[in-house]
Parts: C-alpha cells; sequence; structure tokens
C-alpha cells in the first residue's frame, strides 16, 4: 500500500531555507519594481493551446506541457489522425511574455497605457532536465507597452542597477540595438542576412573571432563584408568613441562606403539612452556590447543583459524592446520594453558568494520551553503580545524532556531560548537565554518592550 | 492571423486591482503564519499522478488534470484499452494536502518535527465552472504535523483570530472534535454507522432537525438511537455546560445507557483546548458546533470552521486534527492538524463589507510630468532618490500633452502630481500638487525628506 514518495522530474520541492532565500530574492526583485510604478498581474497557469502554439518555434511547440481535456477525453477522437491535438485544448504557459501579450489585447479597454507590469510566476518547460534547467521555474519579468520613450530602457537599467545593489552583487549592465545590428547587415552589403550576422556575433565570446568570421563565410558573406564586421567587433574606446567610431562607419565610412539609415536611428537611441543612464547616475558598470544579441528575433531596439561580475554563470537578466509583441492577438503597433530577471541563477550566485542574510529561513527569534500545562498557561499573555507585536515566537507544543526542546531550537537555528518554571512563575518574571553568546537576561512578565529589545 | 484571445474557462486574470487586493489577503494571513513559526515550503504545480489517483475519492480522481506525456505521448500506447492511463503520467495538484504529506515522506529525514509549514500556491480541479468555483485558485494552508499537542490547536484558532483581526473582519470560530461524533455514534448503539450520523449531523443547518432524523431513520437507525442525537442536538448553555451535559450522556446517561469511552476522550479534549482558548484570550467568539463536520472523513480530533458574522457565505476558513496523513505514503501514527483559509471567500467578503484599504492598487505615491529631455534630467535625481527611500514613483515617459499626463495619474488613482518645467528649473524647486485636496507645496530639489512627509 505504501508508495515510495517522488516527484515529476525536472520539479522541485522547496523547503524552508530554500524558499526563504528564494523569498529574499523575490521580495527584493518586487518591491524595486513597485518603486517604479509596475504593478503586479497574474495570468492562470493553462492558457489554450491556441495561445501558445507557434509563438515559440517549432523546438518551443514540442515543449509545451499539454492538458488532457477533462471528462471523456477520447470519446469522439479520430483515432486515423494525430491524437495529440485532439484531445488536448490547453497547456501549461511556456513563459511570461506570451501570455502578458494575451492579456493586454484581451483587456486593452481596461487598461491605462503606457501600463507597466511585473508578474512573477512558474513556467513550465518539457526539456530534458539537467543541472540547472528545470521543467517548473519561476520567472520574473517586469515590461512596459504603449511607449516608445527610452526612458522606460533607462527606468529597467535602473531596476536592475537597483535590485543587485540590495543583493549586493557586483554586475556588468552590457547594452545593444538591435537597430543596429541591422545597421551592420546594411552596411555588410547583406541586409536579409541580419539574423545570420547576430547570432554569428553572439557566439563571439564563445568561438572566438576567427570562428565567428569562419561562420560568416559559410553563411555566404563576402571577404569585403566580412571585413566590415571585423571592423565593428574591434571598436574599442569609451561608449561616446564607439558610438561616434561606429557613427562614421554607419554613415559611409566603412569597406562597402554604404550608409545604414536603421544603424543610424540605432546609434542615436544608444546615445540617447547613454545620456539617460549618466543624468540618472547608475552604480553598476553599464556598457555597449557589440556581440550581445540573444538569439530573440523579436526584439528591435534596445537589447540588455547583465552578468555577475564575480562568479562565474551565463547571464542573471536580460531583457530589450519589441515592437509588434501584441500583434499577433489583433492590437498592432504597440511597443514595449521589458526585462527578467533569472531566479534560479541569480540564487546560484547569491549562494556562492555567500550573500544570503544569516538569519534567512530561521523560523523565529524565540523558542518557549513547555514546562507544563501551568507553565503555558503563564506564559501564553507574552508569547501572544510578542506575536502581536511582529516577533516570530515558537512555543513548544509538547511538555517533553527539556534536551529534546533544546534541541529543536538548535536544529532550526532559533536564537533565543526561554525555560521558565515553577521559580519564574513565582516571581513573575520570564528568563531568556541568547543560544549563540550564552548571555541569560530576566524580565519582568509584562516588560513586552524589554524582551522585544533583547531578542530582535 | 489575429485571434480573439480567451482565457480556458474556469480559469482567470489577475489585474492590477485586484492582485492588489489578494495580495492584501496573503500578506496578512502570510505575516501571522510567520509569527506563529510556520515556515513556508512550495511543491511543483506538478505531481506523479500516483501520488493523486485513490486520494480523493472516485469523482476527486476525475476532477484531476493530466498532464500528456511529453515527446510522442501515443507511440507505444496500447489503442485497446483505456488511453489517459498510458499517456499520462503526471496531473497538476488537486490540494495542499496531499503534497504536503508527499513532501513530509520524502524530506522526513531532513525535517526538524514537529514541523510546522505553510504553502500558499494554485490548485487544480476539472469541476464544472460556476459563480465562486473555479478550475484554477490558491489553497492557503498551515499545517503542523509530529505533534499530538492541543497548543497545535489553540496556535491555530489563534492565527484565525489575529488574521481576521488584521482584516476586520468580525468572525464565529466553530470547534467540534471527530471523536465526539465517534461517541454519538457508539452511545446511539450503532458505532459503524459513524459516517452516516456525521453526514447527517452535518446537514443541520441545511435541512433542518426533522429532515436530519427523517435520514438517520432512513439510514437504519433505531427510534432509540435517533432519540439519543436528538438529545445531543439540543443540548444548550455556555460551553462548559455542554461539555458537562454531553459527559453525563457519554458516561451512560442517555437512553441507551452506553458509555464511550471515545467521546469521553473526544470532550477531554474539548475541554482542554478550551481551557487554552480561555487562558490565551482571542478576540473573536468562540463555541462548540456539534453540527460541525465538514463532511471530511480523515479528521480524527479537533474539527474547526470559521464563518464569517456580517456577510452571508459559507465557510471562509476550516480545518481539523488528522491522526494518519503520511500513512499512504509510508508513515505511519504522524499526528497533524490544519487550517486552510479560503482566499476567495475572503475576498468576497472584504470587497462586500468595503473592508479593502483605499489606497490598495495604486501604482505609485506620485506621477512626475514629463515636460522634456532637459526637465527629465533635472527630475532624474530626485525620482531616484525618492525610490531609493521605498516610494512608489513615476516619471511619464512621453513628452506629451500636459492633459494625457494628467488623465494617467487620474486613471491610475495616483494622489500627488508633480509638474516642473523652466521656471521650476530656474530656481532649483520641485512643485508638487495633492490632486485630492488641491493642496500645492514648493520643496527645494534637494529637500528629499520634506517632499517624502508631504506625499506620503
Amino acid at each position: 500500500m505504501a508508495q515510495k514518495p517522488s516527484i515529476p522530474k525536472g520539479t522541485r520541492d522547496f523547503g524552508q531555507q530554500e524558499m526563504a532565500e528564494r523569498n529574499y530574492i523575490f521580495d527584493t526583485i518586487r518591491s524595486v519594481f513597485k518603486t517604479f510604478g509596475y504593478t503586479q498581474i497574474e495570468t492562470p497557469a493553462m492558457e489554450n493551446l491556441s495561445t501558445l502554439l507557434g509563438k515559440y518555434g517549432d523546438e518551443g511547440d514540442k515543449l509545451l506541457f499539454r492538458i488532457l481535456n477533462s471528462g471523456d477525453a477520447f470519446a469522439d477522437a479520430d483515432f486515423s489522425k494525430p491524437l495529440a491535438s485532439q484531445v488536448c485544448e490547453k497547456g501549461l504557459r511556456y513563459d511570461l511574455t506570451v501570455p502578458f501579450a494575451r492579456f493586454v489585447v484581451q483587456h486593452q479597454n481596461d487598461i491605462s497605457f503606457p501600463f507597466k507590469r511585473f508578474q512573477i510566476q512558474p513556467v513550465w518547460r518539457a526539456d530534458r532536465p539537467q543541472k540547472g534547467r528545470y521543467r517548473e521555474f519561476y520567472q520574473c519579468d517586469a515590461d512596459v507597452i504603449g511607449s516608445k520613450s527610452q526612458i522606460n530602457e533607462l527606468e529597467l537599467v535602473q531596476i536592475v542597477d537597483r535590485v543587485f545593489g540590495l543583493l549586493d552583487v557586483n554586475v556588468l549592465i552590457k547594452i545593444n540595438n538591435r537597430k543596429v545590428l541591422t545597421g551592420f547587415a546594411e552596411i555588410c552589403g547583406f541586409p536579409d542576412k541580419v539574423v545570420d550576422i547576430t547570432v554569428a556575433i553572439d557566439k563571439l565570446d564563445k568561438i572566438g573571432l576567427d570562428a565567428v568570421k569562419e561562420e560568416m563565410s559559410q553563411k555566404g558573406l563576402t571577404q569585403q563584408a566580412i571585413d566590415v564586421i571585423d571592423s565593428i567587433l574591434k571598436l574599442s574606446g569609451s561608449t561616446e568613441q564607439k558610438i561616434a567610431s561606429m557613427r562614421t562607419l554607419m554613415n559611409g565610412g566603412s569597406a562597402s562606403g554604404i550608409v545604414s539609415e536603421t544603424g543610424l536611428r540605432g546609434l542615436d537611441e544608444l546615445e540617447e539612452l547613454f545620456g539617460f543612464i549618466a543624468a540618472a547616475g547608475v552604480k553598476h558598470p553599464v556598457e555597449i556590447d557589440l556581440s550581445l544579441a540573444r538569439g530573440l528575433n523579436y526584439y528591435t531596439g534596445a537589447i540588455f543583459e547583465v552578468k555577475a561580475l564575480d562568479f562565474e554563470i551565463g547571464s542573471i537578466c536580460g531583457g530589450g524592446r519589441y515592437d509588434n509583441l501584441t500583434g499577433i492577438f489583433g492590437l498592432p503597433d504597440m511597443s514595449g520594453v521589458g526585462i527578467s530577471f533569472g531566479a534560479d541563477r541569480i540564487y546560484d550566485v547569491l549562494k556562492g558568494l555567500g550573500k544570503f542574510p544569516a538569519d534567512l529561513g530561521c523560523s523565529a527569534n524565540i523558542l518557549f520551553a513547555n514546562m507544563g500545562t501551568e507553565e503555558v498557561a503563564y506564559l501564553l499573555p507574552v508569547v501572544s503580545a510578542l506575536r502581536s507585536n511582529g516577533i516570530a515566537v515558537e512555543l513548544y507544543p509538547e511538555n517533553t524532556k527539556l534536551k529534546k526542546q533544546f534541541d529543536y531550537a538548535d536544529r532550526k537555528n532559533i536564537p533565543f531560548l526561554s525555560i521558565n518554571g515553577g521559580d519564574e512563575m513565582g516571581a513573575g518574571i520570564i528568563q531568556i537565554k541568547n543560544l549563540a553568546t550564552g548571555d541569560q537576561q530576566t524580565f519582568p512578565k509584562d516588560d513586552i518592550e524589554g524582551i522585544i529589545s533583547f531578542i530582535s
């Protein structure tokens, strides 16, 4: 009868300590989103498959978790045809972006634009589970839709800056612009190869300059075109100098002599955004990274990526501007920009760098030992008063050996222990011991303020 | 190409205002759970079907959402046999209790018992959607497992008392004890009919005393047995008086003369719990309700239910003690007790009684109007300083007509508006207007404290 219990592969339980650490990340991000006027929404775990299918490419479609129709799903099925699409009408959300686009279109008449929303919910992907890749994981997104102003980009950079400042993680904020990438393709003379060039450039860090050039050659680019890209990838100097050099190239100064209006607009955007950033002032370094493309074809303007400086891991946050996210649901021309924090990777960074506050996951400030029914009755008003003041308090439920109660406090890292028997009851006092320092103090039973200042 | 977007029936989107109201409920409950030393866990949305099936009765099994296996789910299916069980190995969780039991057994070696956990996550049921019944809804549970002490019951009553105190909702906390119900069956002379009797008694409020008696007669109870139950249901007086009267009946003083040891133990438990409650002191009324059974057969001791006093709705919170929740997963003899807050009903109560704080769902304390790039650069340090102090601030991203920016503040109920042009820049000041009162004040640009005290 008894089953050996387990959970589906690629999914996780989060116990007390991990939950506290994860909530520390989510609470920090949430609090920063809020100070920037972003408000939270939630969408259902399951969406109609018609909403999800075709939005993530063929590979994404395969990774959707499909939900069997309720009732007798197979009653009217035609077994001579593929069954999955006949017996499943719903799927689990694959990301927060498509449900957000669906939400905006569905509720467009109730929304005040520009619409600044954040969303922190799990998503599900039927990926092959492996280290650091899960089938259920949280995404943590902020997007603003219905505004083309780069003040939005600035605020997302400020949000990143503030979040990692609060989390005490040194990061590098990298910025690129999709129009600049388009401009590269144009001044190479291969405007239709922007995707190939973007994908190749994206690999610069991983495979190196020579392999990128080789790949572009295989994609059919001429030597002249590769020379143009080579000159771009080798740009150096300050952000201002890079933008100035690129402006020369985009303005006909490259080997091809071609002028790219789109590229020039991208440079205007970069320049404006860096101007805003300079005016606002941020704590972390922000730089142009021309190799940054994030492989996502729907970005149309700014592209962001955040790297931890003191810990080896991939991108921990990223995003960008998209001009037509809601078009597929019938609402065209809504420009938006967003970022997504990678909670699992940020967790690994904080864990690796030892940046979680020490007292996270502690269930209570103080454990009151249980010495019997009368003693408990004596303690109850004190316990209630502390809790009403927001102090987390445990009263050991069983009247059992003190050793066992002490062990409980120890295993749970509860920092203060209070043991009160007949003597304390007679004197109307409460004894409290700091388990770390051994410091013991005595308080009149009704000196709640005194107790609070000792234990918190 | 454009699709008319919609979501699956029985599911909901939560926009800015509803989310803020729901979070107000969840945050209140969470903060109270924490002061009682309960710590949060989360379990995956999907569980193995072997974990879920058979735990909720045949009806429950039918209401499980099943997830199609990934890859080609039908490749090895035997089409001559029922398909659902062949092509689905996972299902969405139906409640938080069974996953909690699975969690406790799976992680028993890492858990310090007594284990006090809370969990706030959505669950999914393929119920027919109707008013107030959803296919996706949040449960909000606290349970302690591994302790038989009724101090745990007391603390759950205190949690209920504190939560509804903070939410400013008047409630009646009703308590019963499953052993007392068993005792009723025993002194009726029908110990095997405890389920029938319990179900019938549970209907007292709905169908009345006569119909309950009629139902018990149909279930095969003798007139003498029904007379015993009649005398129990008509018990009156204070809690102490009711317990004393029941003790007489259980002790051989009923029409049958039968003594119920189980019933007497149930009365001992009730007496102890009410003694604890009196010693601790609670704000809301607490009373014995012998008709309370909650239809759940796994309760073995205390049973709780909470009713809103000023709003007509079913139970808004309930729970009880169970002695063998984890047995089915191979860990016997773990007694536990828990409660579950019904978030959707509590939402309806607060909405109906107008108890949500007025400023919930407001995205920001203040909107800074956008008068152009120079003006924005002037404002950025002020905006950043306010945000660093935890104030929610919006800076209108577009340099557009003031009317439009004002409308934005108005529609979003942002209470303060700050419009600053060349004059203010020249004077180094910030103008702020309280949109509700019309009160306008001027601050030096760097008087962040003054601004904060005006707008918060």
